[in-house]
Formats: C-alpha cells, structure tokens, sequence
C-alpha cells in the first residue's frame, strides 16, 4: 500500500473573508477558480443545490499539527477530544471539507456562499451534495460540540 | 500560494469489500486503523453518530484520471457531467469523502458501517458529522443523482 500522496490543487478560493477566524462564516461569498483543469470539469454542477470542498489549511505551520487530543478551540470548559474527533484545522493533513450553497457557475469559476475557508486556500477537490450520501440514520453528538456552532454561520 | 501537498496516510481500511464494486455498501462493516499517529487522535470519537472519512482511491491508475465530463457511471442514459460535478473515483487528486455510521472505537481501531471504501484503502483524515455542517437549506439534485443511489446502499 502507498502510504505517501502527492496532491497538486485543482484551483483556490478566490474573494471571501481574509484572516482565519472561527465565526459567522454563513454569508461569506466567494468563488473557486479553476487552476489548470477544463471549464468542462464543473458542467451540471449547477443542477445541485450544495456542494462540498476539500480544500487544505496552508496557511497552517506544520509544527501546529496535533496528532494526539485537545481542548477544542482551546475552551478550558470543553473535554479534551481527539483531533479525529473534532474538525479543527490543526490536523494531520491540514485538510478541509466544508459544504456550502452554489450560487452560480461561470466559465471556471464556481461561486458560493457560507465556505470557511479564506482567500487564496488551495483547493483540492470539489464535489456535489447528493442527498443519498448524506448521514443515514439519525446523528448523535456531544455537547461541545452544538455549543461550537452558536455563532459559527 | 503552494500548490503540491505531500499527503501521507494516517491509517487504512482494514476488512470490509475487497472488489471495488459501485452498489449494496450499506451493511459493510469494516475499521480504519490509525497506522503512526497515536491512539488519543481518536479520544470522544464515540460519542459521535457518525464520522466522514477522507481516503484515496489508490487502486484507480492515474491515466484513468478524467479532468472534464463524463457520463456517471459511463450509462448513455445520463448527461454529460463534469468531473467536479460528480463523486465517482476517477478524479483529479484521486480524494474519497465518504460519511459512515460508528461502531465502536477500541485503541487505535475505529469500527465502522457503510463506509465504501475497499480493504487497504489508505486514510487521509478522519471527521466527526457535526449537524451545524450538514448542508444548510434544502437540498437540490438532479434526477440522475437520485437514480445512482437507488442500490447503494
């Protein structure tokens, strides 16, 4: 089994919000721009309400990373927790998936709203919200972790 | 802005399908095994519903990449559709995100159902489903992502 990936980003987050902070993303627009792959890449990708971005936090120092469990968000009142466990973006990887509404499609950009993450992130990968691949089943969580989304969007 | 990421796999699929197959992953229970990083990456895990595991299709070749469109699932009775506008595996970056039910987490085995990924696919990240990222507003798709799904499961 490789164990080591070389990923080249397919485009990057172009206009949204600058500097990296945890809340009110939900009306935050921006556009992915395509780097170096075909317009034809996103054609029908209009015909979906929502779609989802893999994108990697590279504005992250590597020497940030946790591998292991923290508080997240640093709160003193929240459990220790895994960083598998959380989404945070100190993690192995450094890599994103967020979902966010398409607004519209345009040439080779791809204009949404509601993506957290910032101008110039490089983008790896794009694609749509099908409602088959949503959770089955009803979703369970802890505390900490609707708290974490009061003021996020 | 860089543009080539060194990935390296935290883990891997252990169990599970062998043949990647495209329907009937709904009762396939398998376990991520986290392969160097330490066993409290998955601190809390369970007290999660469910998790979206990021992976590589490493077993698709890279000429077998498409950058355009194509027709989901190579069936002349769909549209043409771009790569980014659908979730097969023959993409830029070769990136699976799959969301699944949690088993169970027992040291560094993370226990799952429904994931579609094959025995020995290696894990890129692991993520709690937390609802407040769920897609926000109703979800919007066209007649062929309903039809896709019919068997998936």
């Amino acid at each position: 089994m490789s164990t080591h990936f070389q990923m080249i980003a397919i485009g990057h987050v172009d206009g949204g919000r600058g500097p990296a902070e945890d809340d009110q993303w939900g009306a935050s627009r921006a556009a992915i721009v395509l780097d170096g792959l075909p317009e034809a890449a996103l054609t029908g990708l209009d015909s979906f309400s929502h779609c989802e971005v893999v994108f990697v936090f590279d504005q992250l120092p590597e020497s940030e990373i946790t591998t292991g469990a923290r508080r997240p968000r640093g709160n003193p009142d929240w459990p220790l927790v895994g960083i598998l466990a959380q989404r945070g973006r100190n993690r192995p990887n450094r890599i994103g998936v967020s979902v966010c509404r398409i607004v519209a499609v345009s040439g080779n950009r791809l204009e949404v709203e509601g993506l957290d993450a910032i101008h110039g992130t490089p983008v790896l990968d794009v694609k749509p919200v099908l409602s088959g691949f949503l959770p089955r089943g009803a979703v369970r969580e802890p505390d900490w972790a609707r708290a974490i989304m009061a003021d996020y969007w």
